[in-house]
């Protein structure tokens, strides 16, 4: 492995030399274009492996005005969510042969202060927002629209940008639908951030799937769990304080469905007996939980390479599709967590189907 | 907000013609340099912030032959201890002014083919490895260390390379002597990978804390577990087949401990009065185990930041300290996983102490 040393030194002269290929079709061939014959490529291509030739980058992006680097503004990346979106959208950018800027708004959160600044400042081809705090920021939007290609995962104030995410409508309602077709009739919600798009969206499709079944959707049933285990813990315990006759809760994130659980055991009740549980986003760690949660899988490695595979046709001049929303599907995982209500009599009791 | 469309307009000769001073002190101020009055820096810095001018530093970097990107190559960041160490990393960079390159050597793991030149190609000032699996690469640890500043979290095989990471034997034995302490006697251990130096590090400090206490550490108390769930899961069973009057279990990490966790749960086993169990990172959801985890503290955000820091001050110039190894303390949280010992008689069953 000698790239590293050789790097500060091989220039495109050298590899010519060595291939024995004029200078010109060297360089046309290092830069990646024009044709030239395919033994030609190949002696060129060998000569600059053999001397360990590594293009200089940042002198070829002055002239062409390209850097082949994305920029990507991400949240708190150590949340397993997003973290899996991060590695869908590095392997696509890797694969493609694209470098990353990476720069998190965390703690701080001031998008419009630090993180833009600093991929404009390093002429980025293009950003993807992974950064769900920038939901509000109507100002960021608009600029980014009319400055360069943006994707982000999730929504932005004032529309414009291409978003792609999950389809969170449909995971509320696949939750929900999944309690209903086991007999539960008086279905709590705890929800993520109040006022957050995602929320609303799952809160929606939570709605809709009580509509459609007849049952009461009522405005007490449903909770602000926030976005964490004890965020979940409190929410769990105000919605039973209030509603005791609740026997099943769909909590809009995995970490609340933790809460749940442990507040429901800290009160003396069984899961699934007594109270269904039923999670959302898939997280690995769920599959742990006792008893084991059954919840809504959430394709965020997937989102990651779609996002950037929109975001590098949008960079390579491709249809801009400028404000197109992707939601990509979401699929139940049954668990232990959910279980067929209890009649009166207790007759009912068998447990829910399982999958995998 | 008109950072976006500014700054692809705004030059040095803008800023000097709205602040009045002349170009070549406007063009020192801008980039950072030289002895200027304190009210003629804040005139010049206050007439850039009105017309949005961003430096280009790619330009600049060219002649100054410095990026302020560090070059950040990492293993699978969905892993959550890694990701909460990127996160330290990617803060102070951010602190200091420094953008991130950031590469996966995930899912191919070819550091040497692919990682290490994409970095060079970028001309990074230095680089921050977070790869596990590169401990192993020997050219790659020969060819940084004469290359580039580098700082690792991973040992590299063959020295010479600057690391970061938390003090692991110390880990071993906290744990152990806790179980110890305890009154247990027959300790068995679920492993990591083998050969791994972190697994050697962890065993190190198992077999210490025993022999300190006198106490058997024979080679079939051990099992490999690897590094997920399931492969703790199967290394208790086995352990416990071979074993079963082993009464307290040290997992090398907090997966391996829910492995153990769930194997015991299935098998009928109570959980801390017929097998205590500790595990290893602290990871957060470690806290939601059933019963909660008992298990140690592995500071992944402060490795990232103190990484980061050594790199930073190699990079400007500071003392090297090559093949310098940094090792950050770690710590015993005590839960509800782990409990005296019970002896035959059924006497002694009172919880272990709780902290947090």
């Amino acid at each position: 492995m000698t790239v590293g040393r050789a790097s500060r030194h091989v220039s495109v002269k050298d590899v010519a030399a060595r291939s024995g290929v004029s200078f010109q079709t060297t360089s046309k061939v290092l830069n990646g274009g024009g044709s030239v014959a395919e033994a030609t490529r190949a002696r060129i291509l060998q000569a600059a492996s053999d001397l360990g030739y590594v293009p200089n980058l940042q002198a070829r992006s002055l002239v062409m005005q390209r850097t082949r680097t994305i920029g990507l503004i991400t949240g708190d990346f150590s949340d397993p969510g997003l973290s899996r979106c991060l590695a869908g959208a590095e392997q696509e950018a890797r694969r493609q042969g694209y470098g990353l800027m990476l720069t998190s708004m965390e703690p701080e959160g001031s998008g419009t202060e630090y993180a833009l600044p600093a991929m404009m400042e390093r002429r980025v081809d293009g950003i993807l927002l992974a950064a769900p705090q920038m939901e509000d920021d109507r100002a960021l939007g608009h600029v980014l629209d009319r400055t360069l290609p943006v994707v982000s995962t999730t929504h932005i104030a004032g529309g414009g940008v291409t978003t792609v995410s999950a389809d969170d409508e449909e995971a509320g309602q696949v939750a929900t639908r999944h309690l209903l077709e086991q007999g539960h009739r008086l279905i709590g919600a705890l929800s993520g951030v109040r006022g957050r798009r995602l929320t609303q969206s799952r809160l929606r499709g939570y709605r809709k799937a009580l509509d459609e079944a007849g049952v009461e959707s009522a405005n007490d049933l449903v909770e602000e769990g926030g976005v964490d285990v004890a965020g979940g813990q409190v929410a769990l315990r105000r919605l039973l304080e209030r509603r005791r006759d609740v026997t099943a809760v769909f909590c809009h994130h995995d970490l609340l469905a933790v809460g749940a659980l442990t507040a429901l055991r800290a009160m003396g009740k069984r899961v699934p007996e007594d109270c269904s549980v039923v999670g959302c986003d898939g997280l690995d760690s769920a599959a742990f939980t006792s008893p084991p949660l059954t919840t809504v899988r959430v394709p965020f490695y997937d989102i990651g390479v779609e996002a950037m595979r929109l975001l590098l046709r949008m960079v390579a001049g491709g249809p801009t599709d400028g404000g197109k929303d992707v939601a990509l599907p979401v699929h139940l995982i049954v668990r232990s967590s959910t279980a067929r209500r209890t009649g009166s009599d207790g007759s009912a009791r068998a447990p829910a189907r399982r999958a995998r």
